[in-house]
């Protein structure tokens, strides 16, 4: 392993740089290196926010652009995946190879780098395998629930975190009393029967477009997929999650 | 609502300083008064390393340390929580009025305010109501997944995230994949058939006491009730939480 860096995943939360911790911070000045992408896979990688969390941080880095890759839409999804996250960890490589650095490599991750984030799985690509350390970040759950000030949990109760396909799949799962979506494109608590359901909802929390909406699933759930199409409509793209529970 | 200062539920993560979020600092340093328990229901809520980040943070806050109630253990539980709420919400009013700040008011919660804590509950008791602002922190199941850099879901995969209690009553939870468990005294997993399972564990997360081990339920659930008695026995007490995922 000797000449391979170590790699720092650092959560940077989800839009609001004040999610960034102490040791994000520390973690950003420590690095001799830090890997920007120039464009993401959506805007969610907002290059700027990047930038203007790195010079918050008095980072004295040299930081590196790369440009991330595509994925191949011919190919079935998992397929298609593995070889994007195939081809990011060559860029990766190669960046860090043409930047020779003589210490730790960092990269932003958004939210907490352990939520639906594929940057881990990345990092197991490379080889040699560096070591990897992971800051922790603001996940865009708990950006959600302090946006509502909601608990997350009800007391003692369970909650389960899913996805908007699983949950358009696979309906309420058994014996929730909470359940937390994220990755949902499409509004899938509307497959849902809304009788009895409360739902939070939030669309670019943290940010300055920082949408929010909740009650009864049957009021609320037409209004949100309405403010949604709206959000989405006036600044090109949205991300969006929110938190549903029985009683 | 005129004369009630705000309150600020600000969440400092789970014992590394190095959790304070810069959001979580500026709130402690926009404070009037913060409100510190003398000693909490168990010696998470050290005294000390909230005063420690007070003072990192360069808050200029008036601070006042209130004592913990304890619980009435003759009660029935539910009424016994019930009953220790309303009595904390009581000291926090009279240490409110006590001070009366010509600000908001904050209190450090131990992770985020969200996640199995009460504080939220305890806040809804107050009379007249405050306006509430939730800053988010890092959990005890970011620190956990952190420490051993391990993703907290598979891809697209969900997560059931409950209590130890829940686990040892209703068993695995039907069709979950991944399971992460708080407030377990009793290391519940022993009452799972280990076959197919890993577990991740971590007692202390984020202190210099932290304990970590992993690997499948079978070899590592004997491992980690030994390490965890002996910790235990060490410093007098212990927070311990665990991801367990099948396969
Ligand atoms: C690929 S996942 C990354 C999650 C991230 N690692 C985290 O910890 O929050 C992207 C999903 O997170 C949610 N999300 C991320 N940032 C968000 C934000 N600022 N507002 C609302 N939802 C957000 C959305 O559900 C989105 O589909
Ligand atoms: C009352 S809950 C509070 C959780 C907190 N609000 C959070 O966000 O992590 C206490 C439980 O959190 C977990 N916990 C909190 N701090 C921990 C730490 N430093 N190490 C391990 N587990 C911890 C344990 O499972 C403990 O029983």
């Amino acid at each position: 392993m000797s000449g391979t860096p170590d790699l720092w995943l650092v959560g940077i939360g989800t839009g609001a740089p004040g999610h960034v911790t102490l040791e994000g911070q520390e973690a950003l000045r420590g690095a001799s290196l830090v890997l920007v992408p120039r464009k993401g896979p959506d805007k969610a990688d907002l290059a700027e926010l990047r930038h203007a969390i790195l010079r918050a941080s008095g980072s004295g880095a040299r930081v590196v652009e790369f440009d991330m890759p595509g994925r191949d839409p011919d190919l079935p999804y998992v397929r298609a995946v593995e070889l994007w996250h195939d081809e990011i960890a060559r860029r990766w490589s190669a960046a860090i190879a043409a930047a020779a650095p003589d210490g730790p490599v960092a990269l932003l991750v958004w939210g907490d780098p352990g939520l639906y984030d594929s940057t881990l799985r990345i990092a197991a690509r490379l080889d040699p395998a560096p070591r990897v350390r992971v800051v922790p970040g603001i996940t865009a759950l708990q950006a959600l629930t302090a946006a509502h000030a909601v608990p997350f949990n009800t007391v003692n109760g369970a909650v389960v975190v899913t996805t908007g396909r699983r949950l358009r799949d696979g309906g309420w799962p058994a014996g929730a009393e909470s359940v937390a979506v994220m990755l949902d494109g499409a509004c899938s608590f509307q497959d849902l029967d809304p009788a009895g359901l409360r739902i939070w909802w939030g669309a670019f929390l943290g940010m300055p477009e920082q949408v929010l909406d909740a009650g009864p699933l049957a009021e609320a759930g037409p209004r949100i997929v309405a403010r949604r199409a709206a959000a989405r409509a006036r600044h090109g793209w949205i991300m969006d999650t929110y938190l549903l529970r029985k009683g």
